[in-house]
């Protein structure tokens, strides 16, 4: 496909530009600025000197993932990442195949915008079609079905295992986001730094990798040793990191904060990155409504104070 | 001293007694009825055919620890576990004597009470005096010694040591709990039953023993492993069941919901409680305000049936 073969010669490029200046490794990941058009994100993200983006798909579909690549390539950025693919937990024939087909389209999206990153958040139980109270069971079979959580996290693997020759042959990653146990039921079943590298165990790291997540893993009594792991390993794809703040928002999804507005170890978990061999980007993802309704400018320039600040000395 | 030796023999009494009948194993935890003097949450859980209470302190401090024992004890039932020590994360002299002195207290209770069973919520970082936003740090060593969660973990390990001796003195168990992940920052350090197991193994299983509650480890992918472990090793105190319900109420820690309403698979947790050799008393600990405002008798039947229902034929 000439499409494919365009932007793996585009990603060769981005991956040999060395990473320069102090924010050389800064992305902006557009969900921390999702009023914005991909445009507009990708112009703040140059302005305050970042050097790549984070893209979610809803903001490559606004323009087709070719002209979203030529945008941020325009703009003198790299995409460090794609998200959104995954949500392939369902238990039935045709939510497994329609599930799949996303996901292969979601892989083709990665190739063509290029980035060799596409992050999984793999899904919740079949109890849930997203937050919100529990189905209503019609029997206690469908009762134990709808909540068992090891037959949902089995499933998972198994979709991996249907999508790894498909991503690997568009040389794109499968990279798997471990979510915060908060949000185990409704939105992944994948919760830790270990489960999600027992998941890409079986796979080479080049077709299977991780996306560190301050937010969703900065509580785990095994991080340190996991990331560890991970780095010797060969799978850690992403540094995402944004700040745990309390009290909850009313959706905890938009309960993120700039680094230093809450409670997490910024210094101690980036010492544990480094040593453990990433030299990634570092993207910056912020779900918070009061950030959304903030001036652009404001954020892009808080975003990379707060990463000077708290991140980059660690690096 | 007298009251502990009395309280020795009732504790003997009642660990011989046999759990008899269909709800021979069901203990209603005073939390759920929060709104009751403990005469009235005692009374009602014996209507409801309870075979045993968890006691909250301050339900226990209305009337005194002796006083509280024989109300129990008056009505046929057992006092399954008492709760709540811990809180002992300070990283000052001060905070830690106070921490220390309460605790002390707390075994006293515990075994005049006539329960050998202590829960222990650790308590969060020093950033985090409960609920809410973090403390604005003074300097960059003050920021990252409010949020070093290695360091105020290993603090929970050095409070546990200081009061081992104290608590096996008295008969009392230190029985650890691990809170879900989301109390992580405000209210627990400890957050998966393997940290727990961790922090156990260099004592004794009768002195340091660990807490199961569902809505705090029903997410964790070791779970199964872990449960099997803790019985080996002999340290399981108590399991505690209640649901984790959508969506969160406001504050997380009053989001829990009676067993069916929400995700949890009580069935498998509970066949591998049951398979890991756990014979002791079934709790149910459910904040939740809309329960605490029903009245007693729907709560307690309520309670029995979904307890007869979801657990019980796995037990």
């Amino acid at each position: 496909m000439t499409t494919d073969d365009q932007s793996a010669t585009d990603r060769a490029a981005t991956m040999t530009r060395q990473n320069t200046g102090p924010l050389g490794r800064l992305s902006l990941n557009t969900a921390t600025t999702k009023a914005l058009t991909l445009t507009e994100a990708v112009d703040g993200a140059a302005r305050a000197g970042c050097s790549a983006v984070g893209l979610w798909r809803d903001r490559v579909h606004e323009v087709g993932a070719e002209a979203a690549g030529k945008i941020v390539r325009d703009a003198g950025l790299r995409v460090s990442s794609l998200c959104r693919a995954g949500l392939f937990t369902a238990s039935d024939e045709a939510g497994i195949a329609s599930a799949l087909a996303d996901n292969r389209s979601a892989v083709v999206e990665a190739a063509t915008v290029g980035s060799s990153e596409l992050v999984f958040v793999v899904g919740g139980l079949p109890a849930s079609t997203g937050p919100g109270p529990a189905r209503t069971p019609a029997s206690d079979a469908e009762r134990h079905s709808d909540r068992d959580l090891v037959s949902t996290r089995q499933r998972v693997a198994d979709r991996i295992a249907d999508l790894a020759p498909f991503a690997a042959e568009h040389g794109v990653r499968i990279v798997l986001e471990p979510l915060h146990p908060i949000f185990v039921a409704d939105r992944a079943v994948l919760s830790t730094l270990g489960q999600a590298l027992d998941l890409a165990a079986p796979y080479p790291s080049d077709v299977v990798g991780v996306a560190i997540d301050t937010y969703h893993v900065w509580w785990d009594p095994d991080l340190q040793a996991q990331i560890a792991r991970a780095g010797a390993e060969g799978r850690i794809a992403s540094y995402q990191v944004c700040d745990w703040v309390l009290p909850l928002a009313a959706d905890p999804l938009l309960s993120r904060g700039y680094m230093g507005d809450g409670y997490i170890d910024f210094r101690s978990i980036t010492q544990w990155i480094t040593a453990a061999g990433y030299t990634g980007d570092v993207e910056v993802e912020i779900f918070n409504q009061a950030i959304w309704d903030a001036d652009t400018d404001t954020v892009v320039r808080t975003v990379a104070e707060r990463y000077t600040d708290l991140v980059l000395p660690y690096l």
